[in-house]
């Protein structure tokens, strides 16, 4: 099912070079600095339940396609926030999922599962409603060995090291069970204090307390939150953390004088908050954590643009994260002007920026990247983290910013079962990409081979300071 | 003149491929959902006039061309609103284009026009100065056959189901009257009601009371007003109506209390209308549709984003519709909230949405259609109704969104000869797409055919409900 | 190193056509109709000082990139506001820039660099640390020789004629010594008034003052300030100069009465400027522009939606045009309307339009460029003056407004040695974008030639005016 060439140029003689290229870095180890795996997979090396719940419920890419032709979560054993009934057997889901598969023609939730099924399982037909069943019993077999376990299968992925995102709140036990047991498996955590920065946040103030209570902090006051972030961040570190990443609905920034970021800040903690002083504060913040950036050395992270939880009538019956957040126009310039009017020349500052508004890569970020030098461009992100998309991202930001400016691969995934295929699919894209800048004499190929390595391998090592 | 490679990708095996699966489709009947042509052609049948008459003088994609380019309407015979003297001899007005076909390079207009030529006329070279006479000669006296009559084209066009677009205050005598003649050509309305939706629209206040007498409701009250509206969708219903449609300079909806819209009702059909006003009325309206599209089972078509008129002199002389209507950013990630928060989760609501923005694509259109069960993305509209255009269409949403929320081709036209074209256009375009995908072996061809199936031909049937 | 068919597409038969359509464009003269070289470089005929002085410091493309990958704008010898110590070795600052030659890969700046060391100084390896020194060497003592003096090299690039663009204030008296020189080569000058147009430019009121005493107007009066205006452009006439060129933040146009002009005229003259005066003023000075085109028959060109000099510490240490200018969303279709409403058919009129926002190409520029008959598009811009660009231009572009209504090319630049390079890369660009379309059978090839030789050389020159 999987063809060799996959992914490569029609033009025989491009064709080829793209899989001499490929051949050079097919088979480097994986960098993931930036994802959602669980912590908890490889601290206790439980088995994986079953099919579905390897590779449906959790998956929002899945599930949202599937109720976009009209299947309802239910049917998916997606849980209810009320608890009423949902599916409950496994293979009833497998067998609906599998009867939609022709959903997913040419997207690459198609690729990376067909990915899965073949490497990891050996299930090399295309799935369908015809051979749900058999492929439902291989997958569970399988699960139930010990060769399908976290920790067993994170090796054969040769994943060299991988960082899951944290909240700021959260006490890293998993990743200190990890540390504690003596595997050799570098898995780091990643600082996502959303949840104590975006006044909009659920339980904003309640997260506020339960910062001061884990930090030990007085978060009653400006200096003493900051505090409370310093102290997270060291902690973090101390568990191999190099990186802080941050989802505001816009990329805006803020230059407050510490008086009137106090004063903010006692708004924003105690009185109902104004959309206005919301965004102004995670503006500020962001300001902030490049402040602490340069002290602490963490790389900065800035993932904007997603109107969450779209959809009103889901997020009443499923609550967040149900496949229902939709990108919105984000601009860039005039947003991180603030910070970068502070910051922007400290050669100790480095920033990755992200975006769900394709528009800003040429007219924004590659110019930007292409000057900053504290900032880079975050790879295709979600919805783009595709062929296409990430065709899109290499023709429009090249030019400008050269490859230099950007940070290799992130899987960016929850989908455990998936990282092979993203970066199989991120890595066979590059090359395809490089050659066809050989191919139109833009490019040498001994530099496209160097190249090749450095997007697969080298830039995000370095730009994560993994 | 028409090669049958044409819109092909160059790569021999690609090009194969796209053969192979344009072999499965190009003779299926055309589907034709959404356009323009006058439901008056098919009820009196009688002849076209001449070239001119045909090709030139109604369509604005060609004398916006040669407008653009220095020549004026008037020499294009293009009736002036003060009667003033304009060309009246086809021939002179069909030598001038004839003369200026260069400027079609590599339109869509050029290629339409040789596919007529070609496949109706049997003309087989390029036109131009040299050979117009010839061309004129040949078409008129074609048009003066019985072959050339419009139901005699009809049926050689292979059209199965046509939808005409036709205003609220319609008495659709012509439907009508197709439909006594025993005619089998199956011509059905589309509900427009921007005349007495949109308070900006000319003459709003005489067509709200023509909209009174014409459906016997109290048009005076709001709820009055709304039975209008449900009395004159259950008319259309009557001659085979599946589908509203809805020409908005944004696509704002609003979610207002019954009381709030009676009284913004109450304000925009008697005291001066503010802008915001009318664009709120407008976006209840959306709202309004869709509550009736539940009841009744039309199909919402969405089309907005067009800076109507936007050339003052040529407005003042001449009148709408002349070529000058430019699209504009169109945001729609907020826009539809109110509406879906109302109904997004209702099962018998269907949404087609198009778009002037190419940005959407990709940041919001295909994220949202492959979220919500009730939106589905028309094709590539109007300027974008090309190849280029049409497979950036494909490019930007397919990897999010997939084939199947989309709902294959519109001809959206008021050029009668160039249905065939248009849909041929489609299948070439969507048959070059899938094979790219299949070389690249992101699908497999079997799946392709089918999908060149679908988009040619079952999907517009189903998502319109023909 | 320069490879015969760099920048051809890879499908064989493709690169054919694409070939055969080179040969015949690829030695035509070269006419660049706006750019930025020095007029005293052709006046005094000087040699250029060394090779870091001739490629490196002045070009902000080169230094932007090496900035950005924390290399310090001191090490490059660009001169610092406060006279603080910067490199002064050309050599340093050679193998500096040579070591470091990797960031531009894929980049044009690599390939325009690639093809001014091969065509004009014979050398044809990569240049890196290793060779940084023989390069040096090669190119300083090509430059001692007459032969690489300016004038020579201008005949050498069979230009045939060029614009530099000079300030109102601008004496021209480097057009004047050329021109007095009895040296047969061609060089124009261009309007650009911005610095007594801008009221946010630096020294506006200064250069108000300097615009009286050197056009002999009085200036204190709105009236006068035109007068003004007229009389500049009248002596920038007798030096052959036949456009204008706005460099704004937006592309807003005005349409005031005259006596709200004059108000806001004095207003900006006077009082501290609010940025909305600004912006007014601005708009309405193109307005102006475009009613003394129509007078005296120069050619407006306007170049928006540059956010200028965004690193605010390299503006306090470096000073403006130091590689910071970043793109923002520009907005077309309401901000030319006033202008467009009042002179938009006038028959005289020619505007030629920029974006740095690739966005508005299809959805904005190329529908208002294929309909007004004033409104042609200029070739893609500054970070888009590159293949990847070029191609997006055309594919965005010329569904809607075809290629008439573009104006060939221009190379923008200061770099002397790059214009032949650029001038080839569009060549390239277009016959690849030219025979993509031949082997789609969208367009014949005879036309396709015809087409080649009007967007290298006849576009330019018609829609110039040169």
């Amino acid at each position: 099912m999987l063809h060799p060439d996959r992914l490569f140029p029609a033009d025989p003689t491009t064709r080829d070079i793209a899989r001499r290229l490929y051949t050079g870095v097919k088979d480097l180890p994986i960098i993931s600095p930036h994802g959602h795996t669980d912590p908890r997979w490889y601290a206790e090396n439980e088995p994986f339940a079953n099919p579905a719940s390897l590779f449906v419920i959790p998956d929002h890419y899945i599930f949202r396609m599937l109720y976009s032709q009209g299947i309802a979560l239910e049917k998916l054993g997606i849980p209810r926030l009320d608890g009423g009934p949902v599916e409950t057997d496994p293979r009833k889901i497998w067998r609906l999922f599998a009867a939609n598969y022709h959903l997913f023609r040419a997207t690459p939730t198609r690729m990376w599962l067909d990915h899965a099924f073949e490497t990891l399982f050996g299930l090399t037909d295309r799935l369908n409603a015809g051979n749900a069943d058999r492929f439902y019993d291989v997958i569970d077999a399988a699960l139930k060995t010990d060769a399908f376990r976290p920790r067993a299968m994170f090796e054969r992925m040769k994943i060299e090291v991988i960082s899951t995102t944290d909240g700021a709140l959260d006490d890293l036990k998993w990743h200190r069970m990890i540390r504690e047991s003596g595997w050799k498996g570098r898995v780091v955590p990643a600082y996502r204090p959303d949840a104590v920065v975006d006044p909009e946040f659920k339980g904003f103030r309640e997260n506020i307390a339960a910062l001061a209570r884990i930090s030990g902090c007085d978060t009653d006051t400006w200096d003493g939150y900051l505090a409370a972030h310093r102290q997270r961040r060291a902690y973090f570190k101390t568990f191999g953390c190099t990186s802080s990443d941050h989802g505001h609905p816009t990329a805006a920034t803020g230059i407050l004088s510490p008086e009137d970021a106090a004063a903010l800040y006692a708004r924003v903690i105690t009185g109902p908050v104004s959309a206005a002083d919301a965004e102004a504060f995670r503006a500020q913040m962001l300001t902030e954590m490049a402040r602490m950036s340069i002290e602490d050395g963490l790389v900065l992270q800035i993932h904007p643009g997603s109107f969450r939880n779209h959809n009103a009538g889901i997020m009443e019956s499923f609550g967040r994260d149900m496949g229902a957040d939709i990108p919105q126009r984000t601009d860039y310039v005039k947003a991180l002007k603030p910070l970068l009017d502070q910051f922007g020349t400290d050669p100790r500052l480095a920033i990755i920026l992200f975006t769900l508004d394709e528009t800003v890569y040429s007219r924004e970020l590659a110019p930007l990247a292409g000057h900053y030098p504290c900032l880079k461009l975050g790879p295709a992100w979600w919805f783009f983290d595709a062929p296409d998309g990430m065709w899109r991202f290499r023709d429009l930001t090249t030019e400008t910013a050269g490859f230099y400016n950007t940070v290799g691969f992130n899987d960016d995934t929850r989908a455990f079962p998936s990282i092979p295929a993203r970066h199989d699919v991120a890595r066979r894209v590059d090359c395809a990409f490089l050659a066809s800048r050989v191919v139109a004499h833009r490019l040498d190929e001994d530099e496209a081979h160097e190249l090749a390595y450095d997007l697969a391998y080298r830039l995000a090592k370095e730009a994560y300071r993994l």
